[in-house]
């Protein structure tokens, strides 16, 4: 452990991995497990940084692919770092730009010592190296830094992938001797795609080398869920108990319980706010879409049983007619209730173990999502 | 005075005709002279009715012509009507829709009765008389509905001017006729143009009929500030004392200023909240474009002078980064800092005619728009 992050294990689940715990980092303490919600151009979209302290929000991510492209880092920089540039003051996560550079980067081209590509805003040129995401996301500023790793198409041969593997090893050497900053702390990613032993190699590496915390990467690319489960239960046993393990880019409210008892600890996604702005909205029962028609004179909220604002406040017809007249409202009430859906699950999922419950609890889950999709 | 509207005259400038009064309708309790923001589609754009009473809002405009076309007066009205449809629980005035079949409608012809137009949503056709629309602002059930009147391209002859005065008040006896709700308010609008004798037959033939308040339409049509005063000084001699004066789609902050020490009660306009969203900033020191490159690493608030949250939190940097990122929190931000000076204008406004210190107040006010004019 550095100074950067100290993290102290709490309750246990005595049927699954599951566990709680508490990271200390600078700019504050966060309980988990934890959702972490996406704020990619230095803002959780629609919402004020008071709005996500009000949802419960300890930590969010951003994105240092899209920060270095715009404003840049070196603005954020000179302004006080990320944090008081939006106005946040609990802790983030910077993501490595890796994902960004393969998915969004135009002309992508890998090399053996980072990858060149085109800006997906104006075409300009750029190299992003390990060094460079280091340099980026220390003068960002977050609390807790990724390695920059090479992240591959799916599906992908078991040479192509184990190739893969073994350069984000080096990468990951590349990026934890170019990062230098005390009170950040720097997660390792394992890599190795579908096939345990590579799996087991990376975290192995990873280890080897030594970070303050562990990523799960290349999942939720279109494996399917019970693939994904197996590479969880292929990869956790190889990460140190007392470090947090955090899967990225993951996933559905169920795919947060069944990995959580699994012994994940954090998590982001783009799918609560992404599905926010899209009318696609989170329920006990399943997802609806409020651009459906059978909403046009529904006075009842989202989800009685919700807690939050907008399902405090607003009919499934009120939301629908914003939806369908493109008000920005409508988009911001639906990101409020997202968040809340999620934040509140994690919530849940804590006091479960915490109350010694989390069995029953991702047993229930497991059936009423069963029922869900049969219902569909 | 009708028991849906209750109007107590306050304080009375010595210099202006400048005074404050209190406004109680079925909703609660407004203070005048008031800025009503504008919420076109059932919600002022990018504001939660939370947001809105956090910065002072007391009442807000609805427009009957978007309701009616979208979601439809009906469905609201089964939903218990716009206030609470869109969960805000203080007073609303509606427009008639007027304004917005002669400038949104296609194919929009006048005839005795009314105006027949073509939605600009799906070109649906649609005939707009004093009834309807009376019918369509008691659905709403609005704290105070607007009369039916007809209004002119600008310039207009002084025929043609004479003639729509002469047939909106034919509209207004028939929506005085068509209006059955007693805990409604109806306010009169007084048209005529340029033409103060037009205006005083107007506004007698308005008062001849008998309304809860009497609006001033017709204006900030394009005419320049010294018409719209001079308009205003010729008008209002010719309205009651003791009831609310309310002047239409107005204006900038020297305006409000203006108008108040014309006697003027109450006001609305979209540009505060249209502004924001292009980007333009109303400040102590006239308006900035947050698009401007030179506050690409600027510290500093919109306003440093300016105690609204978008100011408390974040840097001119921060939201012009937002705004050239397409976020919608820039929007968002951008309305509330805008609303925010609109309202604790008309709060500064208020306190100064009540300590008796508004010539001087309308004095410097003038002065500081010269200076503003002169080095813009």
């Amino acid at each position: 452990m550095s100074q950067a992050l100290e993290f102290t294990l709490q309750a246990r689940c005595g049927e699954t991995l599951a566990r709680t715990g508490v990271l200390h980092l600078k700019h504050g303490t966060v309980h988990t497990p934890v959702f972490m919600p996406v704020g990619t151009h230095g803002s959780v979209k629609t919402m004020a940084p008071r709005e996500l302290e009000e949802l419960g929000a300890e930590i969010i991510l951003g994105n240092t692919y899209h920060l270095y492209l715009r404003p840049g880092h070196t603005l954020i920089d000179s302004l006080g770092g990320l944090n008081r540039f939006m106005s946040w003051d609990r802790p983030i996560l910077t993501d490595s730009g890796g994902f960004q550079v393969f998915s969004l980067g135009d002309l992508c081209t890998v090399h053996e010592d980072g990858v060149r590509f085109a800006s997906h805003i104006d075409g300009s040129r750029h190299d992003f190296t390990p060094a460079l995401s280091m340099e980026i996301q220390m003068a960002l500023g977050s609390d807790i830094a990724m390695i920059f790793d090479e992240c591959l198409e799916y599906p992908a041969t078991r040479e192509v992938t184990r190739r893969s593997m073994e350069r984000s090893i080096t990468w990951a050497e590349r990026s934890k001797a170019a990062h230098g900053k005390a009170d950040q702390a720097l997660f390792g990613i394992v890599q190795g795609g579908f096939e345990a032993d590579l799996r087991a190699r990376s975290a192995a590496a990873m280890r080897h080398i030594g970070f303050d915390g562990y990523a799960i990467g290349g999942l939720s690319v279109g494996e399917g869920k019970d693939l994904m489960y197996r590479v969880l239960d292929d990869t956790v046993p190889h990460l140190p108990e007392d470090a947090p393990r955090y899967l990225m880019g993951v996933g559905l409210p169920i795919d947060l319980v069944e990995a959580v008892a699994r012994g994940i600890d954090m998590f982001d996604c783009v799918m609560p706010t992404r599905h926010a702005r899209t009318g696609y909205l989170f329920t006990g029962w399943g997802r609806i879409n409020i651009k459906n028609a059978r909403f046009r004179d529904d006075a009842d909220p989202i989800d009685p049983a919700c807690a939050c604002y907008t399902c405090q406040n607003f009919s499934r017809a009120y939301l629908r007619h914003l939806f369908i007249s493109g008000e920005i409202l409508g988009h911001h009430l639906n990101t409020i209730h997202n968040l809340h859906h999620y934040l509140s699950l994690m919530a849940a999922i804590r006091r479960a173990i915490g109350e010694g419950r989390f069995g029953a609890f991702h047993r229930e889950a497991a059936h009423q999502y069963h029922e869900e999709t049969c219902h569909a």
